[in-house]
């Protein structure tokens, strides 16, 4: 169990770190949708490690092949299957934690449920899975656009350095991806990524607040009481690794608000009913509003950090102390903002189906 | 869409706040479990209005029947019905909501969506969905109950007053249920009292905080990527009215730790591999890890204030102002308790049937 | 698990035969269906036993009551939840069925899987299950009618007495409700019914065929590989309780046919293509072509017989002869004709729904 | 939609008849299960082409590569990805069907359905894409060995030519391999091939009956209702390209059969409690007995023959004839064996994980 996601745009991914290959399988996308091997790799290339220095060093090209689902150009409303072989990884970086479960890490519970580690850089509880996500993202992104849907994320907070003002979607399209933090303010950038080196300089690492927006979003999208547009938002966002809260619109702010504040005025706007403000985040009963969504997530800490640890030595049986060696991404929230991204628009893309705002077997007709 | 939750104990719900029913199928409850009425109607009383100043007056008896799936009182292993007839509602309330959505519910995308609202005191958008969720709860309950595991919630916070020391479990067994804000610190518990009372009388309603925590959870449950219990219980919060936030563990703290004081040490204790503290909340790589499970969820005020609040009058195509007559929940984190840890205990029972932890078919021999 | 059917229109039945009530959540009905309790009682009347010669004796009302999911007379998008209490079942008919399994029932496996048997007249293994099905698929009917789609289910064979003729469509409406056997043909319709009762006379069943057929189905629906239309209503019919084959189109008679005999020619009529005969009973590659769904399901004898039966004693772990008492159906079929129909009906109507021939979420604009 | 398979082990399935690659992602294997490339190229070899007078002489060496989940020799739990190259596929062929869709195929359906017709080979709907569930059902093969279950499979009728008696276990075993129309007695295999032959020779082909067995099944799999296990099996075959019918046991024999005559009676064996006969074929109320799964299919001449056949131009929007070029398989039925073997092998795994028989995270413990 565990990896598909979806109900009418469903993914599944496959392949762990150190294995030959990773990727997905995406079913549901309509005949007709315009794909090249381009379109997804240009996603996989934010995703990819070894870009900066607030990201690891270890070098991936990551290009991907689209194995199926395309012909002449075009979706034919077949599984797309897209594949990234895995290259030059070294397990032996990985050796010690074949006995010393890395605290913060999966090792622990997959030994606990599995019977065994997949020690080679954490299997498929890797980061590196995240690339079958993102190749699906991409081609959901492309769906959203052919409704006029935009998805946009950015880094709002790192190694406690945040972006106190309101941020515009203008400012997170043109600076984020300028940036190694992906933040959309260049000046907050760079005290962020000083604060995550100096961090990482005492082998120690930071978390962070990742945001993600929709804008164009069709109102109606999402479905009563189980399958809330919001509900479904968390589940995705709480299955990215290293994601330990989810927040909607205002988020952790409405506990201290009062209804007074909270509740968004209902107006008209050129004839259209819509919110006056838009503190619930573009969601209200569980179905968008047709403002903006938005989507805030706190990244823990990385994990793997090179002061000694206590952990356990499984062969002897007996308390020890675990140092990693290696170099790991300082701060995870640069390489989250693809992931979160391609997730909102996985849910977003699905809930397009669901409602029959997108056509179900044909995005177009052909030409 | 959007009833239907679980994976292998499935629950489906139906009913909306002004029709003749509501309730809950349940399906794959094990043969063997006793299982009585009065089992459910204990936690449908405590998810009852009109019990305390801090809830709706109004009055619900919540008589619960079971329709089908027990015999000489143990389930049989066939899906249980679960119904309570909706009593003394009175539509005539509602009546100005048919062409006046109110601010902060789901009038308005109910509207966008299906074309129509179900103007009855919000329909299927309603609490009394709960109902379902609560008496499927229940029977979730029993059956972690069956494998030591306990699921405890209260109100960590609400109308700005929290708790801001460290909780026990034995305070939330022992307090909890005796303070009608349901928090586990009696002397706070009165000043949250006071304090939604005193945004209440100027016609306004407050948020707040609602943790839940399960003690006992076995290690090994979750699966890896998309199905991970963080996830799943993400999932399920979100989808309870009000809800705008999920947090595991330290949550959003996670934001401004390092990674050296976020990392749970791994040691040994009494001969079995846990973890020195759990600011992971139980979940490492989506997969339980035996120690406690911890999860918050901020609720936002309650949307239905009497203060006068603007909207659009869907009749004359005009902005107007609307203002709620009746008495509503001034605060909505004493409901939301039971109604978490009813989505807690299902999460958990799904994954214990998952994982085979829970037989599927037996829950144990017929003496 | 086992009581979940469909992905977008989707069904959960609930309820044994002598427990307080029997029936089922209906999910995914677009808002706006006009809806009376009549409309699924009709149809439910069909279903009764008691009201010939050639099917049980027992009488029971089946008044169904819809719980929720209906306002002011038209379904709202919210889940149907139609029930029907069980009436005066006697179980002490029963009794003897508690330690000697009946032979052909499902008393054995039931058994064998759960560790016990709802004794009770075969629990939710009885024929009594179908209640739920036949309402759900009453509200299909109306989702199809409303796109133009026809589903007729007639007895083509019962007791060794078989239609030999094509029959037309017209003749199953007027013929087919008219006589005990629901044959389509009303002198065939005579000596069914002799046959079946001289087998009934000596204490014997017999078995027999059904046909359902469904007209005016767009084409394009189902989709490849394992959600093929054919596949779905394989899957569906042969989970009616004494169903052992189904055949689609010409169905086994295909083993002895060529190709060139067996491909449909595709040929114009009035500006469409369409297939000049329909072999292939209206699917090809799983997905319909626009002519006649036909599918015929082979009907078991009636496990339930008078004659003396091996089985085994459960409590004295001996073999025995059991001889059941009361008086049951001698032939299935004219029972089973109404289930068919819902199936058929459901199956098609998930399948209009999935492919966006039917809106998601209004039926119709309300007038 | 359409590509997913299974409730616990799920299959998704992809690629096309000329694209670059076919193959599967199989989820939900549990960890420790010794795998291999050659344990699934044994299985994919019995599905090649070109084998035999009686199948295509396409060459296609069908290579596997195991993508991921498979960790020094074993399974991690983690989903596999099986995947096979499409070698030396020439769509120049099919070039007249890009306009004139061929009778039998599904051709004139995906036009309808999706708009275009991925003209090479039949695409999505070819043949091809049994790779993968053959892949698949290697692994299931897997899984079933090692609770002792095993699946058989051959051809028991062919261009009119059956083996009319008993087909015992054995001589399955011993003879369907060794004879191009996997006949399991070797005699009439000679005068199926004949058969076969002497219709291809007149630019025609034949239908047939492919059955499979399961032997060693224990009791207890299967669902009520709407998972029982027949139902799942009859979807899972008639989504097999060409199966036109579906019979479990005795099948279409039933409906002249009574009650007496249809009914296995219930015995105690060696002290297990058992069926004298086994006309159900293993199946009693959805749930298995203990005894054989028997399966019988209907399988259509192939649709792709050599004599003219009336069809439509597209282009010209006027009825035309259309002859086929190359050779095609005479006669489906002996490459439908290993792919009806794989289905039955893969809905039976799944019964095994969900009953718990098979535990589902670690298939044994790793030495």
């Amino acid at each position: 169990m565990g990896s598909l996601f979806g109900k009418k745009l469903r993914v599944m991914t496959f392949g762990e770190s150190h294995g030959p290959a990773v990727g997905v399988v995406v079913e549901g996308v309509p005949a007709g949708l315009p794909l090249r091997e381009e379109d997804l790799q240009r996603e996989l290339d934010r995703r990819r490690p070894g870009q900066s220095p607030v990201s690891s060093p270890r070098q991936e090209r990551d290009r991907v092949e689209i194995l199926s689902g395309v012909f002449e150009g075009r979706t034919t409303g077949a599984p797309l299957c897209l594949m990234v072989r895995n290259e030059g990884a070294d397990p032996s970086a990985y050796e010690q934690v074949k006995t010393k479960p890395r605290p913060g890490h999966a090792d622990l519970t997959y030994l606990l449920k599995y019977g065994h580690v997949d020690w080679r850089g954490g299997g498929r509880s890797s980061g590196r899975e995240t690339v079958g996500r993102v190749a699906a993202g991409a081609v959901a992104k492309l769906l959203l656009s052919s409704c006029g849907v935009e998805v946009l994320g950015h880094t709002l907070e790192a190694a406690g350095v945040r972006v106190e003002r309101e941020v515009e979607d203008r400012e997170i399209r043109e600076n984020a991806e300028r940036n190694p933090m992906r933040c959309a303010d260049p000046e907050v950038a760079r005290r962020m990524e000083e604060a995550v080196l100096e961090a990482a300089r005492q082998g120690d690492s930071t978390g962070g607040v990742v945001e993600v927006r929709a804008v164009g979003v069709p109102p109606g999208l999402g479905d009563p009481v189980f399958d809330k547009l919001d509900a479904d938002i968390a589940h995705a966002m709480m299955s990215i690794g290293g994601v330990k809260a989810v927040e909607i619109g205002e988020g952790t702010r409405f506990a201290r608000m009062r209804g007074s504040e909270a509740n968004d005025p209902i107006v008209l706007r050129e004839g259209r009913i819509t919110t006056l403000t838009n503190k619930a985040g573009g969601i209200l009963g569980g179905i968008s509003v047709g403002t903006p969504i938005v989507v805030r997530l706190t990244v823990k800490p990385t994990p793997s950090i090179s002061l000694p640890q206590r952990t356990v030595d499984l062969e002897r049986g007996e308390e020890t102390v675990v140092e990693l060696r290696g170099r790991f991404d300082p701060n995870l929230c640069p390489r989250v903002v693809p992931v979160a991204e391609a997730m909102l628009a996985l849910v977003l893309a699905d809930h397009l189906l669901l409602s029959g705002k997108l056509p179900p077997d044909r995005w177009g007709e052909r030409g």
